[in-house]
């Protein structure tokens, strides 16, 4: 309800426009230009958006930086190991105190999701030169990530991501794919961990140009929002003391 | 994220107030008044309340009335089988089309919360002349709906309402109660059903000054927002049709 | 843990098998004789299977057979409307108190299924003559309904079933369908009502001999096991009185 | 449906019963003693029960160990930091492949529990030399954990363990409790995680005998049947290769 703008952080670890010609010619301002740019057209006023990458001090997520963002977004595929321990924790305790975060892709084996997920996290995939095509179904009615989104977005080369995927059940299960060759796969699933929301979204693989597509816009805008919209929570674990006192919450003092 | 005014109507059976003098003492206006007052105040310009009893026409639950209402709160206790089953299929219909419910206390045994969870929603229950003391918690850090609420909310005095209560396990649970007897309740449950949004909330039995309470209020405020948050869904049964073409979705039409 | 065999009754309505020469030719015992053979086979020793249909006294269903029924699964297409509200309220109460409940395919319009649901269990359909390969994944490792299938099924013929299906989220999603078409269907969903276990099962349609199908056999076998193995609840609404002493569970007496 | 017996391992750090006098009194043969006793008791021949401890080699946990358990049980509290990093990641990789395993009270803090969650755990918590009444309620009317347990069950004295718990919102919700100084707590709490099952469960402390009590150890007991009731998963990441060829699942070969 608040009016208050929201923060987004687009994070993208950016190695494979820098190294593959195929990439670059796709997203020549990265994948983050183009990621960022959905979310200012789709969200316009309503939204501030910088970007962050790998090889920036800190990978661009300082705690100055964390603590001024209400939502993340991470692309991670070549370097998920480069990213630093410390940094993780950071974020990870970031999104337990109320921060989203919109988790793309290959972003299913980065350090973060899979700390957030408990799980490995790995799933059944396949590379085709060309893609195949992906079909994205909304299995939620009334869903806000879901929101202005055809039935189904035709995706018409993309690489296949397939079950079985080894996550726990989402909260909210929004998308469910479908692969020409047959394959299907959760590509759009709904948590909490502790007061943050985290939202796993599959499109789209760097080969392609998946994140120029509009619809695909639209719903990371969608999931931004959604994931943004995280109150003051009203009790945390890392905001109180140990030890209760009996009948405490007669005198909160 | 739209702006326009969230349209909310408060339903009351209103038999106790007009029966009992202990009730009417608390609630001169009706226990809609009290609701409808504390969604004014916590609300304000964003929306725009009305109320609706038993004993109108359709119990006031025209489906023009219901077309006009984003959001739909329900009191019931002494009457719920006068209900008319024509009005609780139209109900039901709207809340799978994306309206919201919230239903408050004994409104768990209504018909239209029956058809909505599919089971006997029974619980347990204790009525002492004084009530006793109930402690509300959150155990959903973040939640919109208990955005602002104090951990735990004290109620002096209060109906027992205690487990096992019959209802599928919530999609959501938001808050547990204690009691000063010992037992214990799920007494804030977030559901979905088709493209609207649930919420059961247990406070607040007619006996005692329950809905004058701010936090409780309050509560009922984030929960008619957040059940009203609701946007166009994208994929209805009841406005598509029957024998899907194939690859239709390649010309939508 | 118990080694009581479990009690199992195939209900089916009967309808086409009589009626479409086409349906007799694929089940000439009835679709109810091929599930249940399909269930003795499986689960041997284990197991007592009766069938009851349609047109027999109260559909075969009377409070003695319930009494004495673990599991029920339930085929019904042509003729939802001529089952008797009494007997389907018997049902509910029956599942609510623990019967486990196997709904199948078009048994997802059944009064049953909707009753337990609470939404309109409306889908997406598609009817071709030669209908269209089904592939159907595991997405829930471990799971003991999936134990021993293949991944996926293949399904060579099938009337297709696709999102978005109006269902509460499943409790636990095992399986989910492709369709040669490109939609997806959650056709594996787990609930519990009450003390009671509900399993849907999407294919098979009477046109094709789905249920002749060795691992379609297997998934209904594993899913009487699982939704027959409820023990005893130790607490129901329908064994307890109202109103609750205070302490009362001091001395239980 | 396995007759085979189920391998249990019951893992203590066994600090406290070494280290203070009041534990020892309570706990001769140590906690792990009592427990592993109780598991007996109430599985009698369907259960081969062996201990295992911190300051054994590996801390009892080798390969060998754990790919010969089928559930494991957890109890720490004065020494997670001690628990090696390594020995974590292989309990975390076999539960993944199938291994229950059933946390115990201050377990909530192991690196294990940490891991399998992805949240920080935390909980509010009060120490009263005498500790305070705990009601545990069943909330899930015939889940198998809560076969033949009363309800409520009454500990007289127990460590009191408060919400906001931060933990994901549970699979399935089996117990809640409330404790004399009005908290309460969501003490029973069942996961998935890749292909096993994860039950904690929140009594006891090292300060009471509540593993002495009788439907303590009933809870424990059905918990480790329900976490070992899993079945060969049928697609696992760990067992699969990567890259997928397209109609792979027409010859599987």
């Amino acid at each position: 309800m608040s009016r208050r703008r929201l923060r987004v952080t687009v994070w993208n670890e950016h190695v494979h426009e820098r190294r593959d010609r195929s990439v670059a010619r796709i997203y020549p301002e990265g994948m983050h230009g183009a990621i960022a740019d959905g979310i200012r057209r789709e969200l316009g006023d309503s939204v501030e958006v910088r970007c962050a990458t790998l090889d920036e001090p800190e990978h661009g997520l300082t705690a100055e930086v964390l603590a001024d963002t209400d939502v993340l977004t991470w692309w991670g595929h070549a370097a998920h190991d480069q990213v630093d321990d410390g940094v993780v924790e950071r974020v990870h305790a970031r999104v337990l105190d109320g921060m989203g975060i919109v988790v793309l892709h290959s972003g299913h084996f980065s350090k973060i999701f899979r700390r957030l997920m408990g799980t490995s996290c790995a799933l059944r995939w396949r590379q085709d030169p060309g893609g195949e095509r992906e079909l994205i179904w909304t299995v939620n009615a009334g869903h806000p990530i879901a929101a202005g989104i055809p039935q189904p977005i035709v995706i018409p080369h993309q690489e296949m991501y397939g079950e079985y995927f080894d996550i726990p059940q989402p909260d909210e299960l929004v998308f469910i794919s479908s692969f020409a060759g047959g394959e299907v796969f959760r590509s759009g699933c709904c948590y909490r961990r502790g007061a943050g929301r985290v939202f796993y979204f599959a499109p789209a693989d760097q080969e392609f140009p998946v994140y120029h597509q509009h619809e695909v816009q639209r719903v990371i805008a969608n999931a931004v929002a959604w994931c943004g919209a995280v109150t003051a929570p009203n009790d945390l674990p890392s905001t109180r003391d140990g030890n209760s006192k009996r009948d405490w919450y007669v005198n909160p003092a």
